[in-house]
């Protein structure tokens, strides 16, 4: 019915219902400041996501430059008010999803660059993709637990770092954490320095966990994949089981609101997880309501 | 770098932030069930958006038809939740800009069939889009009025008919609604035995207000035109200002969270609401995501 537009060609898509705008940019051509990605990422005003994945060759940047050889792509991960994040496990398995997509790749194992490091990810028979979130790290001594507090209520919680911290409290009832509109309180602040992510797990089945997660600075969320890890991670020692030590791969089914993870900690001690990773639609900006030139490169000198 | 997709066509548009998932269909060959529609606004599992606009020829539509002579397009409005709506003060903007966008009409003034009747929208010089309203009801007696609560605070509110009710209350400062999670308390309740969106209001200037409001059933939101319009008389009244007895338009300033409107009353009692309409982006949904033959009528058999 319409002309075909002249605007940047983009997608959206979800992994567990943490859903994100991808920007294809294979030659780096694009530049986005913090604005663009808060207008992109703006759920009413733009065309609405958790964050940013800019899809860019390795070689064509900076950060990226070091890991060409390991990693043909990288994923430039922004959050939705426009700052730089290093890493998002959800968002490793839409990147991969987009590179099988859009043809740039065959291969069901495929390396991607992030400022992290290198991940890997691997396309599942099912249509779910595994990706390597790396070990998880066991604080000992005084920084091991904690005791996570929401309204009247208080647990114990078990200290688990992914590369950023979480404490995870098993609960009766995920109602008991209750509506979630501020940070549960975590004591002693000294184990988390620097906040934390705090989970709250109740048991569905045998190995087979449900939770809620409050995110460090976003609030209450559909899906956090280091947090489904660290809760996998918990569930298993609390449950007897330490693969590295037992010589023996642990698998758990981690719910999470918007979805179904399933988590594996391997014998060497990485985590990987698998999940579904979609794509809603592709299509193009309309080049009235964001101007190319405001996102490339050579525009901003 | 990706094929054409061979996904429905679809669109994504904002008026002051009131958005919307936009899905031509000029032969009506779509039967959207209210699980679609759901699905389509879901903000994270799908494109996202406060509603459905879908775009069909009004002789292709059993609700059209009567209004054929008048409108040739149809605006079939659909609620989130993908229940139907009768009509949408945003939405006919929108709907609009989508028409002259996709080159379906030249005529900068067009008719639009809704199931609430015709309307008409005009395209102004400034890109804006102006909508006729139709007439303000005033009611008299007990339910002229009611108090209007939140928290300790409670305010006098006259009671504006705009096709739906508000209850309009002019406050000191916005921020004294408070965060606004719950509705308002509204009495006496028999003034709106259906309920009623309740604006805050505040002066700006002269003839310029800035309103927050608590739309029935969704909460509160970042724009809503009935309730700018209804917002705009009770500032008149309050003015002294009555274009129908005064024989002379009254145009206000109409701040909402989502942006500007400016409303005018007319002599003749119309109420002209103008504003911005936006197209954000175009594209289609991905075919493994929304199977095309799921919306399709035919499917439905």
């Amino acid at each position: 019915m319409s002309t075909a537009p002249a605007g940047l060609p983009f997608l959206k898509g979800h992994g567990t219902e943490n859903d994100f705008v991808i920007l294809p940019d294979p030659d780096g051509a694009l530049a986005p400041t913090p604005a663009a990605v808060a207008r992109l990422c703006d759920r009413r005003a733009g065309v609405g996501g958790d964050g940013l994945l800019r899809v860019v060759r390795s070689d064509a940047l900076p950060e990226g430059r070091t890991l060409a050889d390991e990693a043909t792509w990288f994923m430039d991960y922004r959050n939705a008010d426009g700052s730089v994040a290093e890493m998002c496990g959800n968002g490793v398995r839409v990147f991969a999803r987009f590179l099988w997509h859009a043809g740039l790749t065959d291969d069901p194992m495929v390396a991607v660059g992030t400022r992290a490091g290198v991940r890997w990810a691997r396309r599942e028979a099912d249509g779910g993709v595994t990706v390597g979130m790396g070990r998880a790290g066991l604080p000992s001594g005084r920084e091991a637990t904690a005791t996570v507090t929401v309204g009247e209520r208080h647990w114990p919680a078990l200290h688990v770092d992914m590369g950023n911290p979480h404490a995870v409290a098993f609960v009766e009832d995920l109602a008991h954490a209750g509506p979630l509109l501020d940070a549960p309180g975590v004591a002693p602040a000294a184990a988390y320095p620097h906040g934390t992510n705090v989970e709250f797990v109740v048991d569905r089945g045998p190995a087979h966990v449900a939770l809620r997660v409050h995110e460090r600075g976003s609030g209450e969320t559909r899906s956090c994949g280091t947090g489904a890890c660290a809760v996998m991670v918990a569930a298993a020692r609390r449950d007897g089981r330490d693969p590295v030590a037992d010589g023996r791969d642990a698998t758990y089914t981690v719910d999470v609101p918007g979805g179904r993870l399933v988590i594996t900690e391997r014998a060497d001690g990485e985590v990987e997880m698998t999940g579904p990773a979609v794509i809603v639609a592709e299509g193009s900006l309309d080049p009235s309501w964001l101007d190319p030139a405001e996102l490339r490169a050579t525009a901003l000198g």
